[in-house]
């Protein structure tokens, strides 16, 4: 057996990590009050594995032959629990279905080649063979892009790049290295770490995402101010096709015609398998702090981020929470550690006495990254700034808080199945002129599927990765099912008014989450009709057999 | 008739206005010395339109009809002038060829639509009754983008976007403007400027060059530092397609599968006509200054300019030039102004006591952009990199000589054409690990082809545009042909010398002019077997019947 490591079947992470209410003592509240349902009682907890009625892998003999002899017999399985990992990524919906047992349809084997070589001689007896080829990296995709359509007839092969998890060269003078795609984040940092530099790609996913399945979706980090998205880290990269290998070099910028580099990121294995890339990385920054501040309200946190985009200071993160987030963050925090020493000195009784309407604080996060005289200057800017809206500075200890507990939200969704309630996220982008009109509409939006379903829900936001132009706003949601109606049917209603209330109001299907299965209803509404149309022609002069990964990114009557 | 202005039939700019090497005494003897030509004497003169013999109009009497009808009979021109103005760009081999009256296939006729409704229509009529479309913006692309193809049997009808030429609204908030695609730099700029803005890009062609055309040719501005290229300051976009039309909203960043808005940009016409986009606009800056510095070497100018990319600062532009375009500068400034100043004070003479070879002096400048504070910083940050370098600072007189000149150079090829000498410019990008190999191996390839014509030649360089992990390398060249072969032959022998030096030592065919005819035969060299056979995949789905502006951005053999 390979000893690529996978996440729960069943879950966020790894086994024996979990979100941990006991230490907060005001989580519980918040939950009653905001879905209603209690968290302290007895919970329930995910199905055992053996219950699973898990369909029989329907690997042709001579296929499997033919993997095992280009990979080796241990690198080759159709070992169940092997096969559920690679079923399903992590979204709501997948994690749903799978702690349901319901299993329509799973990678028929896993295949784990070493190299790129190997990934050819894959792909092109797979694609021979008439069979789906599906890449899989950490698995942690929320958007439906890695699982096998229920209908799917043929041979599905899931392509683990678990082994190709290498830092290969470190160009110091341009700051640049070449790293193999299935490298999860936490392994690549490391290895880049430990010789002094960093990408500074984090996101939400880091530790169980791959830097080739951030290629493929069109990743977003927490510090893109700084570091940029994805899209602008990688320079180039080698993809296996059918048949042949795409090699893009290293370029700062180029004007070679439409963009073969922009048409890999964002393919989601519909184009072939990314191997590797030629990343941007940083000298590790001489000073690095995140402090944490307080605005009276939504409305004046994004006018201060905004300002901070046209400023002259250039922080690496901007991030601020709407009021229910800031509520959320303040019932999550440990007992008298961080936000709460403030607190209980009072603070926000000065607030208060200072006008602030409690129920409307807003948090806010910045980082700071550079020489002392860089940072210095920004804090200083983004200082006058947040005044200039009112706001006030908290300081650096709940901002080393937002630091440690950054990656922490993904375990809430398992945290939440197992006492009954469904949470999910849905993130978007637009123009700061309409950030507002976004926000506004889509919690309105929410509020009425709520009603619609009749449940009792919630929805929180925060806005981040800032732009020139614009913002990403991403918000989470909850709420328990009704018991009389499918729980994924009413989690539809919610999620399709969040969608489409992106849309309507000028931003997009999703800033950083990719499209899968899950956005593709709405993507001749984001980028017109006309757009689904080259995108249709890219993808199926390319992969006219729809062998690979077909079902992502294009609504299905748009298939060829 | 249209009353578009247009350039020169034969050269660069307006008629009127050209070089001028009166009042530049140093000019005269450096050509001499470099190229031994004197451009003292009488100078030959582009031929009189009336020797051309330009091949009459085929435009179909009913294709006619259509297109009067659609845009209005003063919109549609098969004059002669007009039909010469639109067969070339003015690159080398452009300007020689139109000066010959080596006319093969010239624009059947000229149509100059009002709006986006008049260009559908135009499209669907040429598309409909199978003949070929080029669009035209300024007519400055030096690539070989725009000329109908010489074996080119159909009919051919030039798409002149001249009348889309305004600023048609600015979202302060966001910072975007929706902009036609038809509109010259100095238009565009004149109207946001007028209302407090800019877009801040200046390519070289910016008087003469249009929003759709760098768009579709992926352009990069002078300050790109700052601003960005093209393609991030570009962020939605109209196009023209046949029987439809595609809209990308404005968006800060998008996670919608492969780029739609990066297949436009750099289409050069091959999908369809732009017709507007949401760009980025800045209000002006508090401060903006250019400061010339002087380096020992090129080496150390290119070190020092890698420095300032991973430093705190943020200049907006970084410029240097080498030994020999630095004496290049210093020949064409006025008598006693600008540098020559500071020169006649000996300064020259103090840097030899220095011990400075003054063969090898290096000139740089660098912009400098917003509040006081970041100003002061950048300057300072900058000041050091340059002293660890062994550089000095020259001050803000030779700086604003820059500013003046900056869009002068093009000029020059025409001046030269006149007194029988060939001039024209390549440029690539590649990371700054290997700029000093592109730039050694470069020259000593445009050497060796010299030697291999048979002429005295030159060739110098500046970097611009400078990113986090390399930068571009701008190179000029100039020699006077023999008489005994044709001069494109001599010609081409030059020019491919230096592609194929970029692509040899890991830089790109073109860092922002284009592929067109005259680069495409690079592609497969440039972005790989495999990315060409995606972009045929494209443009051959959403073209099938080649209508759209045949023959650029691929090698001939690739055609479908």
């Amino acid at each position: 057996m390979s000893d690529v490591v996978h996440q729960k079947w069943w879950g966020w992470g790894v086994e024996g990590v979990a979100f941990n209410p006991d230490n907060k003592p005001g989580f519980a509240p918040f939950v009653r009050k905001v879905i209603g349902i209690d968290v302290t009682g007895p919970a329930g907890s995910p199905p055992s594995f053996d219950e699973l009625d898990v369909p029989a892998s329907r690997l042709p003999d001579e296929l499997g032959a033919t993997l095992r002899r280009l990979v080796g017999d241990h690198q080759v399985t159709t070992d169940d629990m092997d096969r559920v990992v690679h079923t399903y990524g992590k979204g709501l919906r997948d994690l749903v279905r799978v702690r349901a047992g319901d299993l329509p349809r799973v990678p028929d084997v896993i295949v784990y080649p070493a190299n790129e070589d190997e990934v050819r001689a894959v792909v092109d007896a797979v694609v021979g063979a008439d069979a789906v080829l599906i890449p899989f990296g950490g698995g942690s995709n929320i958007s439906g892009s890695l699982t096998p359509q229920a209908d799917e007839d043929r041979t599905v092969v899931s392509l683990d790049l678990g082994r190709l998890n290498r830092v290969l060269e470190i160009d110091s003078d341009a700051g640049l290295a070449r790293v193999q795609a299935g490298g999860l984040g936490p392994d690549l940092e490391e290895q880049l770490t430990e010789r002094g530099w960093t990408m500074g790609h984090q996101p939400d996913s880091f530790k169980h995402s791959t830097l080739g399945g951030w290629i493929a979706t069109r990743s977003s980090g927490m510090q893109s101010d700084k570091y940029g998205d994805i899209a602008e880290i990688v320079r180039g990269l080698t993809a296996v096709l059918p048949g042949k290998v795409l090699t893009l070099r290293p370029l700062p910028s180029t004007s070679t015609g439409p963009s073969v580099r922009e048409m890999i990121l964002g393919s989601e294995g519909r184009l072939g398998v990314i191997t590797e890339a030629w990343v941007h990385v940083h000298r590790l920054p001489e000073n690095r702090e995140v402090i944490a501040y307080l605005f009276p309200n939504w409305a004046a946190g994004i006018a201060a981020m905004r300002d901070i985009s046209v400023s002259d200071a250039t922080p690496s993160i901007t991030r601020v929470s709407d009021a229910n987030e800031t509520a959320f963050s303040l019932a999550t925090r440990k007992e008298s550690k961080g936000l709460s020493s403030k607190v209980g000195e009072g603070l926000f009784e000065l607030l208060r006495r200072r006008g602030w309407d409690l129920e409307k604080v807003c948090i806010s996060y910045i980082g700071y990254e550079g020489g002392s005289a860089k940072v210095r200057a920004d804090k200083s800017e983004v200082g006058k700034i947040v005044g200039e809206h009112g706001g006030i500075k908290l300081g650096k200890g709940p901002g080393a808080m937002y630091d440690q507990k950054k990656f922490d939200t993904p375990y809430l969704r398992d945290f939440l199945l197992d006492r009954g309630a469904l949470g999910d996220v849905s993130e978007t982008a637009a123009p700061w002129s309409r950030l507002g009109e976004v926000y506004v509409s889509t919690v309105r939006a929410a509020k009425k599927a709520y009603e619609e379903v009749g449940v009792q829900g919630f929805i929180m936001c925060h806005l981040s990765h800032s732009y020139h132009s614009g913002a990403c706003l991403y918000f989470t949601f909850a709420f328990p099912p009704r018991e009389d109606t499918p729980e994924l049917e009413q989690y539809d209603v919610v999620k399709s008014a969040i969608q489409q209330s992106f849309i309507d109001h000028g931003g997009t299907l999703s800033h950083h989450h990719g499209v899968g299965t899950d956005h593709a209803p709405w993507m001749e509404q984001d980028i017109s009709e006309a757009g689904v149309d080259l995108m249709v022609g890219l993808l199926s002069s390319a992969d006219p057999g729809r062998n690979l990964n077909p079902g992502t990114l294009l609504p299905p009557e748009r298939e060829w």
